[in-house]
């Protein structure tokens, strides 16, 4: 039987309502690909994996909570859900809530938002509303209107999102035969790190140990406080009172774990290296567990010699063009003549 | 064991070198997504499925046919790679080149592509060069400096380029548990269908029927002549004289199949459906498939009753991000206030 999403695979040890027909688009099941030559780079001596959930239906790895989130609504009877987003929720609940034929509706803070996200939940068919406040007066507002109407709040804070989004440990203990040593993840909202935790913690193995990586214009459990204006191109994790603050911390600690925070430029570094590297193209977030990595290695804090790692990569680079685009360099120009090809190119 | 690629799941069947570890980045194994709703509104009565070729590693089909070339070069030695593109070949030559330590130039008709393909030729770290000429003229200056030079074409005129796409023939195969009725895809160079129709025949089942759409302004095949200056706004097939097209006859012929223009509008019409109905987005030209299955469907020349009808979804609608915005209406704006949501949403 080929795969049929998260709740057809996991759906057993998943604490969600099982009286409706999983709402899916055959989430998950995303590669974990072996990284040697980035490895040689930033953790010399280990074996590194990068779990790339960009491959996932909406490009990010939110769709593992929200085949959860959704189905739970449809259980419940809900005819619509809402959530305020920074771009990658906002996608995924659109897309789970066209496919259950719901109306689904999304709060974004005002300007702060990639381009090619938007776009995606647009074409999704999501009422999209833009409000004059940050991301915290958002969900304060969403969670407001779900108190008082039968719409459906799907932002982390639903629980029914972390029972999706753990079996992402479930996976990489699959593919790997086993768990790794240490999981890298950057860490914005908190939600995928205290997903992991519970997953690896639920299926009895070793657990890894975590570490954690937050933009250091947006560093709230690094710095212990609460940042009131998060700054960072890193827009994902643009976050400055996760809502899983306490998880996390809990979390780091129970696991022997880390966490550190990195500059927007060694974020864009560890963003190129690995496209460059090995291919493999992420959202600039999605690189600061990478960052954190290579940052943690080179002051001691990690030893990756003959230690297995992985790398969450939580989003793909096409998640966001205005990053990749502000990167590239224009292209040389040549005449439609082989001559020139050959010298521009030095053969 | 957890998928690995196409190479080590369907390599004895490949025709192609042995004597290197494949070049890979996991991908295929995309999934098939059964569209009830997007069924009802275009081909009642039948059981519709959608290939999701847009979850491959760089958000195309195009990564079947690289993993085959790309491991090929590295094992005759080379050390460079070529091609022209209008795109999603470009950034997964890129990518694969990358993976393997390559060198990889793409020339790129001046003007003439989508911005997110472009960003991400370049993340991966490939030469772009963009020439004074067609895609044509492109085409031929890289057949001429991989005659003169030990560079390797990865064009889908390069034979391991089908070897690769083939395989996606027996993925439908084994998710559906046997061959579907009919099978309905977008033609641009008409490789893609060529390498359908060559998987399909090797397995030895009842191979399906295909459909092939072209955009109407961009029609060679339909039209039965070469289009000097192609224009359709579906970027991936604006080719007006494709290297496949004998090849895409012939399949045509063999399979009892179609093939029909469809204009850019039915192929707009197409990508808002299957977004909006299925949650599921993929870049305008993907939707081409299922614009001509709608338009055959109501001429009458498919009929859909108690069929099962794959369509493929070649690319991610995040590779074409210039598209979808200009799809995107401007959110509306409110204040950050729980009655300015409740009356903007009518609850």
């Amino acid at each position: 039987m080929s795969w049929q999403g998260l709740i057809a695979h996991f759906g057993d040890r998943m604490d969600i309502a099982k009286t409706v027909p999983p709402v899916t688009l055959h989430e998950g099941n995303t590669p974990l690909i072996p990284a040697p030559r980035l490895a040689q780079a930033i953790a010399p001596g280990c074996e590194l994996y990068l779990k790339y959930e960009g491959l996932n239906p909406t490009g990010s790895f939110k769709d593992r909570g929200m085949t959860a989130a959704i189905t739970q609504a449809v259980a419940e009877g809900a005819q619509a859900v809402i959530c305020a987003s920074t771009g990658n929720t906002s996608a995924s609940a659109a897309a789970y809530a066209a496919r259950a034929g719901l109306r689904c509706v999304v709060l974004i803070p005002d300007g702060k938002i990639a381009l090619g996200k938007l776009a995606a939940t647009i074409a999704y068919g999501a009422e999209v509303v833009a409000i004059d406040g940050s991301f915290d007066d958002g969900l304060r507002m969403v969670r407001e209107i779900a108190e008082r109407t039968p719409i459906s709040l799907v932002n982390s804070v639903n629980p029914a999102r972390l029972q999706g989004q753990k079996t992402a440990a479930w996976e990489v203990t699959e593919q790997l035969a086993g768990t790794p040593d240490w999981l890298c993840l950057p860490v914005g909202n908190a939600g995928n790190i205290s997903a992991y935790w519970m997953g690896f913690k639920e299926q009895g193995h070793k657990p890894p140990r975590l570490l954690g990586a937050q933009a250091a214009g947006s560093a709230p459990i690094v710095n212990g406080a609460r940042v009131d204006k998060p700054e960072t191109l890193a827009t994902a994790i643009r976050i400055g009172n996760p809502a899983r603050w306490q998880q996390a911390v809990d979390a780091l600690q129970e696991s022997c774990g880390h966490i550190l925070a990195v500059t927007d430029e060694e974020i864009f570094d560890a963003y190129r290296l690995v496209a460059k590297t090995e291919g493999v193209f992420c959202e600039p977030s999605s690189a600061a567990g990478l960052a954190g990595l290579r940052k943690a290695v080179a002051a001691g804090e990690v030893n990756p010699e003959g230690k297995r790692i992985v790398s969450v990569l939580t989003g793909h680079g096409l998640k966001d063009p205005d990053s990749a685009v502000r990167e590239a360099a224009v292209p040389t120009r040549i005449p439609a003549d082989l001559d020139a090809l050959m010298r521009v190119m030095n053969v």
